[in-house]
Order: structure tokens, then sequence, then C-alpha cells
């Protein structure tokens, strides 16, 4: 796997079940899965050097995140390496121009938005921006992750600003409406390459400034026909873009009620990482046996809801060790399923996510409330109820 | 961890949600926990040096077996290590004459037996039998496992002469009734320094020559007061005994009903391998939060029903590879949760385990059926039901 982070970590902790031993392409040996996996490789995932390393004698080349070049894809498959999801799959997750292009070919609704590839394309901002008559959101095409790369425009002059900037770096833009919400949901699916597809239960994802903070799962109150039109949705691109391994389908459902398709990611994904207690098969056994052409497993999920909650590394660092924290949130939360990832704390940094699970929909509120508690303690150290740690420190 | 088995293996992946990494004492870098732990020392578990290597710098030493001479452990508390559980807890599981006797003294019922120390003592088989009136087992008091240390005598003669064998190897004996069973039980138990305890529900194990093939959770048709009852006895031997992690107690459920003592286990053990998927939180995160004093987590079943079946190594190795294997057994139960432990297959040896998630306690004879079928087949290739695997081998 490229990438040395918390999903490779989590890919290690499932290989294990599988009988394997996940080999980790990580930039230090202090990354989140390079602490646990006795197979690593510390080197740069832009090295085509380094990412032959990893691959040889590998079944398959997989990711923990989209930032490796195509080019050097490409090599590796002309090399003979398996190459998981395929370079040509894997560029929809990469470049954003490039998947919204192909996201509309396919007949998928998307934001209204025009694709920007060089300077002397910046007169279509105010054509655009005409044609919408309303905010306008800029986003570079590619290298962006967590919100980063996505900005909302003042006004028209600041939206022509930022992107000229990107274009004169030679990063393509998409320029597109900022999408009246209800909320935004992510269709989780995994695709074998022998062409078996599995879908778990739609997710609702919340975010805080462009970060996810918390995933319900299933979304609540979402009507059946929208919840399958988006799993069939989600399994019909992982078809028709060739993906191999998990796809998250990021979607805004608009306040008209309509589904359209904000991003996507091909590797296992924060609105999944509630699979782990959650559902029957775990996003990163599922991604494993996909990109391996194993069988997928049950996707059903294990309890009427589930929220998960991430950890974010705090402005100020809590007085208490992560450890000292943890202490306390399993001794008021014995049913808190941690998830930490070894990461040294930077502020909204995800270093962590808790998942809790509910006996009834019905618990929903109670659910959320508790699995945002315990991760704003998990991130700052203090209770937002007025619960108070015992004053005694741990020796 | 001292020990670099399954326990170990699956004690390393829960350690990676607590932003842990295992160091693990192995014999050998192939062995299971040391195939996945990036932290792993080469040495004998009868070594003082390579105990104090892998202690070194650890928050705690514990174990994934009960072969560790108490005298060395002794050493190491004296030095300072922290293990847990502590020597004086764990003789109860390494000796099942002491084991026997603190019972005894504990007021727990267990089978009537004696005591057998030296050779003069031999004698005493005699009275014994009289008393007993019936099949007798022998039992090594130290040594053994998986049934290995344990034999039915056919009479006295026999009795006479593998106690004699024993005790000329310096080996004393537990001389016991062969009790008549209804059915075995385990009751698994966790405690803490702090000297909070946590039950799992009870669970029925089956075994097949000494060997444990089976678990249900939780043990079917068991009268509510006697699974408490269980449950508390297991706690009370937990903080009477000083145990510090995962304690199972095994017991004999007799056709009168009642409940004696069988074996001690201070670790994860075979009969809680069903946490894992059917409990909301695993004996392996539960044994490394007790050692590292950590509050205890919900022992909650997930599920109704959950049976866990071993894969055992078949007399005669299978065609397919245990990999193809798989692919087979995913392909029919995607609901199956499969645990290898990356070990060679020799005959009756536990080379993994899968477990089955009941939706109702009705679907018990059906998950069973599909556990039994399963574990059969990936133990010996071969489908017992006239399921056929495909002809064409995957390449």
């Amino acid at each position: 796997m490229v990438g040395g982070g918390q999903l490779a970590r989590m890919t290690h902790q499932a290989a294990i079940a599988l009988g394997q031993s996940l080999r980790v392409l990580a930039t230090s040996a202090d990354e989140p899965a390079a602490q646990v996996s006795p197979d690593v490789v510390i080197g740069s995932h832009t090295d085509l050097e380094d990412l032959r390393r990893v691959a040889a004698g590998a079944d398959a080349l997989t990711f923990d995140h989209e930032h490796v070049p195509t080019e050097l894809l490409e090599k590796l498959v002309a090399e003979g390496v398996n190459v998981a999801p395929p370079p040509q799959a894997l560029v929809h997750a990469q470049d954003k121009l490039v998947m919204r292009r192909k996201l509309e070919a396919l007949g998928a609704a998307v934001p209204r938005y025009v694709g920007l590839d060089s300077v002397e394309a910046l007169d279509e901002v105010d054509d655009f921006a005409r044609r919408i008559g309303g905010p306008l959101v800029v986003k570079a095409a590619r290298g962006g992750y967590d919100g980063r790369g996505v900005q909302l425009a003042r006004d028209l002059t600041q939206a022509r600003e930022i992107t000229r900037a990107y274009l004169a770096d030679g990063v393509p833009v998409v320029l597109e409406e900022k999408v009246e919400l209800r909320r935004e949901l992510s269709a989780l699916v995994a695709r074998s390459p022998f062409g078996q597809g599995a879908a778990w239960p739609v997710v609702q994802t919340v975010q805080d400034d462009g970060i996810c903070v918390l995933v319900i799962a299933p979304a609540p109150e979402l009507p059946g026909d929208m919840a399958a039109a988006a799993q069939q949705l989600a399994l019909r691109l992982a078809a028709e873009l060739g993906v191999v391994g998990v796809l998250a389908v990021e979607l805004f459902e608009t306040i008209e009620g309509a589904l359209l398709v904000n991003e996507l990611a091909m590797r296992p994904h924060n609105s999944g990482h509630w699979t782990m207690d959650g559902a029957r098969t775990s996003q990163f056994e599922q991604h494993l046996r996909a990109v391996l052409d194993y069988p997928l497993g049950d996707t059903d999920a294990i309890a009427p809801v589930t929220v998960m909650a991430n950890v974010l590394g705090a402005a100020q660092l809590p007085e208490m060790t992560v450890d000292e924290r943890l202490h306390h949130l399993y001794a008021r939360m014995p049913d808190a399923r941690v998830h930490l990832y070894g990461k040294a704390e930077r502020p909204g940094r995800k270093v962590g996510h808790i998942n809790f699970l509910g006996a009834a929909v019905a618990d929903l509120p109670k659910l959320r409330e508790r699995a945002e508690l315990a991760a704003h303690w998990m991130s700052v150290g203090q209770w937002a109820d007025g619960w108070d740690p015992h004053e005694e420190r741990r020796q």
C-alpha cells in the first residue's frame, strides 16, 4: 500500500485476519502504518524506484491516498505490476476536472460547473458567474484534500483572482455553483476485478470547515428509493470507471431533494470508518478482498444506527496525554469503540475516530451527543457538558 | 507479550486501535505474531535474558501461553517489571494441582480428585479408585494443553501406570473422577489491577479429542441463574487469585446440572474468539485494557447468537492452497468472519477460526451447521454437503 497514514494502518489491521501482512510505502518510520507493520519501505510516492520497491513481489499495489502521479502508475502497469485501482480509474479521484467531465458523460448529476484548463479561458469565469447568478466555489482540480484546494469566492473579483492563481500555477480549475444543501451523503461501495460489487448503507456525513467530523449510518430518514438510487449510482460508477477496491461517492442532497455527485475517492474513506464496528465487513477488509480479487463480504449494518466521530487535534495541546484522555473516556463510556492512529496531535489533524452503536434508530440524538462529547473530550481534554476528570493524575 | 502464537497475533491487531504496537517474544520470525508486528524479540520464554529484553521499557509483560517458569517471572517482578497476570496468580493456570487445591480452599466446586506429588503416594491411586468406583482421568499437573497431559485410564492398572510415569518424571499428578457431562461451558472475564471486573456471556464449548472445535455464545438454554452463577464465580476467582487480564474458567455442566471448574487460563482464550466479531469489546482488546489498567470495555453480545468454529490442520494437506480455499469460502458464505493465523498446516493444529453471527436464537442449528461446514472446508478442502468447487483453478 502506497502511503503510511491511518488508512494503511487500519488496512494492515484487517490484513492480519486474512492471513496477510501489509507492506507499506511510508515517508518515515513514525507514520501511523509504519508503527504497526513489520514490512515498511521508507520512500516517496513520487519516486518510481521507491514505488517499484514496495510493489516488488506483492500481489497488488494499492493506495491510502490519491497523490501518486498517473505517469508513474502507468509505468508500473507496463512493468507488470497489478495496480488496483488501475491508473485510468484512479485519475477520476485525482483530478476533479477529469472526474466532472466523465461523470457528465456518464449522465450522473453534478453541480453546474465550468472547467478551466488555462489562463486563456479566464473570461469564462464571468460568463459562468452570470449564468449561475449566485455564490461560486473555486476548486483546484488536483492536489486538494480535506477541504484544501476548495474555496468559496466572496464575489466575482475574488473568484477570478483565485482561479487565475491556480491556472498560473498550471493547476486546472473547476468553478462551480455553491449548491444549496440539505446535507451531505456518502455512498460507499467496493468492486473486485472479477466485477462483483457490494454497497454499504448510504451514510450522512457532517463537515466542519471542509473536514468530516461526524458520520451517521445509515443516513437518517433517507427515503428507501433515494438510498437505493445512491447505491446503484455508486455501483454503476465503480463499474464504468473500472474501479478495483473501495469507492466513496460523496453526494450533495440538495434542498430540492436531488442527489449530485461532489467527489470520488478510490480507497477506504473517512465516511466508511463506521464499518469497522458497525458493519459485518469493514471497508478495510473489503478493500483488501476487492484488490486481491476475493469474493466480497456482507455489507449489512450490525446495529440499527452507528455514529462515527473524528478526533481532531485541538488548537491548543491538552495537558493530559492522549493515553490519559483515553483512560477517562473508557471510564465514562465503556461502549465507545476507539481507533487511534498513533499520530502527533496538530490543530485540525485527524488523530483517531470513535464509533458508537445504537440499539434503535430512536437512540440517534443521544448517540450523536455522546459521540460528539467523546470526540471533543479526546480532542481538547475537556468534557463539554460539565463533567470533570478526577483531580488525581495517574502515575 | 511472551509467545508469538495466534493469541499474540490477534492481540497486536487489537493493540493498533488503542494507538499501541505489541512487542512480541517469539521463538522464530515466522511465528503468527512475528509476521505482523514490527517489534519482535527472537528468543526463548525459558531464558531470563530474553524475557528481560522483551520487557525492557514496556508498560507491562503479559503472555500468550502459560509456559514461563514461575521463578523467572518472580525475578522479573523483583527487577521492577510489571508482570500481568502476576506470577502468584499465573501459577494457578500453570499447575493443575495448585489450581485444584486453591479452588477447593476457595469453596469452588471441582471434580473429586486426589493430588499426588511423589511416587511414595502411589498407593493413594487405589484408595481413590475405590472411593470413586468409576472411570478415572490422570492429568499431569504441568505442561499440558489442548488435551495433552490428560489421559482417560482404561482400568486401575493403567491409572497406576500413567501416574507412576508422570511422578517418576517429577511431574505431580491430579487423579480425578471422569465427570458425567451434559456439556462444557466457559466463563470468560477480565480484571484490571484497579480491581474492575467484566464478564462476557457464558458460552458452550464443544471439544473433539480434547481440542476445542466449536463455541456457541451464549450457551444455548442455559438458565439465567446458572449463567449468573458462572459469571460470579469467574469474577470471584479473578479477584481472589489476583488475576490481571483475561481469565477463562472452563466448566463442566454435569448431568445433575452442577457446575464444576475444570481448568483456568489467564490469557485470551479459544472460548473467547467469538468476541472478535460477536461482542462489543473483543477479548484481545479487553486483555490489553486490563493489563494496561484502562477501564474495561462493554462485554455485551452484538448478536443474539454467535458460533465460532476452529479451523484445524487436516490429516492430509488439501490440494488447494489456504488462499484458494478462502476464496471459495467467501464465494459461498459472504457473512463468514474469518481469522487466519499465518501458520503452516499440520494435522490437528489450530490454523484459524471462523465466526458466524445469527439474527435470532432460532437460527442456531443452521448457524452451527454453516460454521461446521465452513471450518471443515477450510480444513480439508472439501464441502461436507456435496458442494463442488469450480473445476477451473485460479491462476
